[in-house]
């Protein structure tokens, strides 16, 4: 591991900024999405999803919660569940970082200007809603509300404190800089937080990881090694059910058993997956490899066997939980967008430290199956669950509606805990910053979009590339580059695991690459190009055996997308659905298809008995047209499914 | 459908007593089951399930209720959840029918005695906490609590006073007659629910369908018309969206659509078939042919479509609700005990109102596979939840413990919500009652059991059986008539859907029958003998192609039971198990046995990639023993699997 980016000064937008690890994350202002599939997303966040989510965090109540609860306000007037308060932060987080996409004086310059407008004045909210001590929650510790940290175990306090030191610490890497009011709110609870659970202080930790993530990233930020060795603490104080009893178990709390001790993640998804990546960070930082690679391979080993195909995580709707291995059920898969942006922070952060692309497969997974699914194409309704079969068809909320539990398609404009939405949001503002990497020789190419980068090497030398792709539609990627020098360096590009028979374009010729990372190390010129072309056709996948829920299917995927069948008019089912396993999908004009059938339906009466032959009413197939999956419910309710039955 | 029972005296033991039906239902005077498996359950169940579940009703508070919150004593005495006095007076139920089963002066006197002595005590507590005006709960009402029917979503009154109904119908029933004072604090609270649920009261329905069962049955026992009246009310309120909305859905308290209108059973499974059996109730006794119509349909379809193999109900843990058509998984099948017994409810009151024979078939199945699994040998550890499918080994609750959440196996001594115990109970204590009814011409046997059996026919005349079987571990029933005179009857016995192949040897020699019911219609004499012959072998059975969750896969039955394959050893798991589809299953001397192998593991990486060849690395399949379902997890933690991966 390399010591690469010493980092106690506020820098130009990137999201995580370790201080040492193999490789060393651009910011917002050395990469720039300029349009494609993520460019068009970026533009929808800003222009219809940050002013939607406002809007009803302030019909809620939620950001009035801050101004509303004051000393001399009756507490009556607060509103919604006790973790509101960390979706302001979110969304705060999310309008930070697309500042840093957008800065005053460029392009989007007005919505840019607005923005700062509204950061300023949450930000006056907030820090006047913070007590003097530096304590902070809208829903705790005023007089007729209940004592502060008196529910360790569903308070979300030290959660919700984590968003806020994430939005501060994004605040101050997009403009706001040391001075930035918001981080001095953050400092200042961050502070109280290190006051009352610090080693020789009260031993509590929160129900909800997150508070991890805060620290350290606040402590990156303002150089404080008291907040990192409080994170530090906080992880270590996980696993030894110091948490109340609960019908969910102590795992659901991240408080079974110690981080160290796991073997796999496990309970809820989106606090473990919090957790782990809260541990990568003070690993990071504190030099603790062994804590590193027990989180990598409790990553591993979920990645192996309680992942869905789509990247989604999260088998289970009662608990929000990782199954057992090998439990993922396509029926009701919970999937939940946040433990997406959440598995997105773990493997970004491991890549990081380590270097290894296998991260960069999961990312892109995710991104493109888990992420892209949960927005509308109007910004404005979303999916909090991700299902990976939907058997009944189910009418589309108004508007003005929030929908209470997580229903199915289509997206609905709200929810009743509204986690996912403004996480993803902060995502997709910051998303530049996922693609490219700085290692000890040149650049690495993560994920491919249409963007530029411009940057400094390690040895200080500017190089710069414009990337051109229609990825995913289309596999060929060209990398120019916009700027060298007369020494070599290298341009790291990744090959997919399902991309065989990948080619490479130079100056020097056509060649065929392997899956894993493309090293091109040499002198470059301005204006050379380097191409990539990835084989995108469709493709048959099987699962693993041991996943019960899906024997005796396939699903069709096409370069990082994963494909499924849906069925949109009334009375259209897919019960029936059988595809011909032995003809392989092709490229149609519709998008993918399969060759399958409709068996008739079986008898209305007792549905077991014995076994017949598997196709007593075989029809002849005819070729059935799939759509990527995160382009399902987006033409009204429809029913749908990845995983096809073969015939 | 004739009218063959106008019933408004109290009559000795008969759950239920509908005054029409194609068929009359026999008292616990009637039938005696007098040993083999269910009589060796109802055994354990008196002499240890009923003191258990008395000892931890008292330990926490749940008795004391009745006493401890009386107006002088502080309402912060009051222990449990809401619904604990339902749990008390299950048990008092479940003790009335065990009075019914050894009458006073019987083998097994001293229990009674005391049992006589338990009841009186307990109405004794429970008569002193009702208010003047009838209303009778522990946890509303009082100073200091919340204030009555304040909260009819989530509140449970209606439900506790449906139990109390049917606790005191089982009472007057079982020797307490028509003075029974546990009967006339039914009665007054019967008449508080009329006053203030009536036609012209509150128009109020209750978050939990029970009390329209508990008024119907009320209305039998005492002539009441205006407790049938009001049960028939509340299930016409039923389905129109009055209860405050919640992120389960009005489905889930069987509030999103009239039951008129329904197609198939939906929501909270034990929710909705409680109202089913209460709606088949009301309309047997309102002559509403056009309800009874509609309900069965439900049935039939539920039957058809989301029911387990088990004949368990209920697909989800989240919300303890029916899947979709077909979600029915392995995995974490919920099919709760409560839903158990509440569908053999539902089919025995469609049974008795119809007579159509195919109702008696998932009665069995339910009783063996799901009753009889519930319970451990003991009598002190019960399955609230029975999934089809344990991956891991989870470790016994100590004698003393509580099962917060529903756990895996082994069984656990007591829940948090312990509503299936008693419930399991009540069932097993008044199980004669469910072997054998009257029909115009003579009896009809639908559950085979060593039983004594001695009634009236319609006609007056006295006749009597005596059953005697191995059943189900041999599949030959032999009756044997010992009261009878010189006019011809009917004895019908039930020719199970699976026995292809059964025979029936009478004095006239031996012949084939087919499945459905067979009636034997004579003259018969004393001591003669009918022996019915089940063929016992073991066999394959496959699920409905549209069932996802268990496409690929068999399962082995032998005559009612479901067989799993159990893996009781550490490290052992079921995880690569291949069963050999085309060598039949085989009796042995352990039990039942097929042909299987284990599969090599996969690899631990990414679980899915192109399609390959099944059994890349086969070993030759060798004898795996099953157990009878109801028996896994009695030796000890261990992973368990019903449905069976094929080669």
């Amino acid at each position: 591991m390399t010591v690469t980016s010493p980092d106690t000064t506020a820098v130009g937008g990137r999201p995580v900024v370790p201080s040492r690890g193999a490789l060393r994350p651009l910011g917002q202002d050395e990469v720039r999405i300029t349009g494609g599939f993520w460019g068009a997303r970026q533009d929808v966040n800003a222009t219809a999803t940050l002013p939607h989510a406002r809007s009803w965090m302030d019909r809620l109540g939620w950001t009035g919660n801050f101004t509303a609860t004051g000393p001399t306000v009756s507490v009556a007037d607060r509103r919604g569940r006790e973790f509101t308060d960390s979706e302001v932060y979110k969304l705060l987080e999310a309008m930070s970082w697309e500042v840093g996409r957008v800065p005053v004086g460029g392009a989007g310059n007005q919505t840019t200007v607005a923005l700062e407008t509204q950061i300023a004045e949450l930000t006056k909210a907030i820090a006047a809603a913070q007590a003097p001590d530096g304590y902070l929650h809208t829903a705790f510790g005023r007089p007729g509300q209940p004592d502060r940290y008196s529910d360790m175990q569903w308070g979300h306090e030290l959660y919700c404190t984590g968003h806020l030191l994430q939005a501060a610490v994004a605040r101050a890497r997009t403009g706001g800089g040391h001075e930035d009011p918001l981080l001095a709110v953050a400092r200042r609870a961050a502070d109280h937080v290190c006051d009352t659970f610090g080693p020789d202080a009260t031993p509590g930790i929160c129900g909800h990881p997150e508070i991890e993530l805060g620290l350290v990233e606040l402590a990156r930020v303002t150089g404080e090694q008291r907040y990192l060795d409080q994170a530090a603490l906080f992880v270590e104080r996980r696993g030894h059910r110091t948490l109340p009893p609960h019908h969910f178990g102590w795992s659901y709390f991240s408080d079974d058993e110690p981080v160290r001790q796991s073997t796999v993640l496990h309970g809820h998804a989106v606090r473990a997956l919090y957790l782990a990546a809260g541990a990568v960070d003070v690993a990071v930082e504190t030099g603790d490899d062994e804590l590193l690679r027990k989180v990598a391979a409790q990553f591993d080993r979920t990645l192996a066997r309680r992942t869905y195909l789509t990247g989604g995580m999260g088998s289970r709707h009662t608990d929000e939980a990782f199954g057992d291995d090998f439990v993922l059920p396509a029926d009701r898969a919970y999937s939940e967008t946040c433990a997406g942006v959440a598995a997105i922070m773990l493997a970004w952060r491991l890549l990081l430290a380590t270097g290894d692309g296998r991260y960069d497969e999961i990312v892109e997974r995710i991104l493109y199956n888990v992420v892209a699914t949960a927005i509308g194409d109007d910004g404005r309704s979303f999916f909090y669950a991700h299902t990976l079969h939907q058997r009944t068809r189910t009418a589309a909320l108004a508007d003005d509606e929030e929908q209470l539990g997580f229903g199915g398609g289509p997206r609905a404009p709200w929810f009743e805990v509204s986690c996912c939405l403004p996480n993803a949001a902060r995502l997709l503002a910051g998303l530049s910053c996922y693609l490219v990497t700085a290692d000890d020789t040149g650049l690495r190419l993560h994920q491919y979009a249409d963007s530029e980068i411009s940057t400094c090497l390690t040895d200080g030398r500017e190089v710069g590339l414009q990337v051109r792709t229609d990825y995913p539609d289309n596999g060929t990627v060209t990398v120019r580059v916009t700027k060298t020098d007369d020494r070599p360096w290298s341009i790291t590009l990744r090959v997919p695991q399902w991309a065989a028979g990948a080619e490479l374009v130079t100056t020097y010729g056509r060649r065929h690459v392997p899956a894993g990372d493309i090293v091109v190390y040499r002198t470059f010129a301005v204006g050379e190009e380097i191409r990539l072309e990835l084989p995108m056709r469709p493709r048959f996948t099987a699962p693993d055996p041991r996943i019960d829920a899906t024997r005796g299917c396939i699903a069709v995927e096409r370069g990082p997308l994963v494909y499924c069948a849906e069925a949109v008019g009334e009375g259209a089912d897919l019960d029936t659905l059988r595809v011909d396993g032995t003809v392989p999908p092709v490229d149609t004009e519709a998008g993918v298809a399969v060759r399958a059938r409709f068996d008739a339906r079986g008898r209305e009466s007792w549905p077991y008995g014995p076994p017949e032959p598997d196709t007593p009413n075989a029809s002849p197939t005819t070729s059935l047209d799939l759509v990527p999956y995160h382009r399902w419910a987006r033409r009204g309710p429809s029913t749908m499914r990845v995983w096809l039955p073969t015939t």
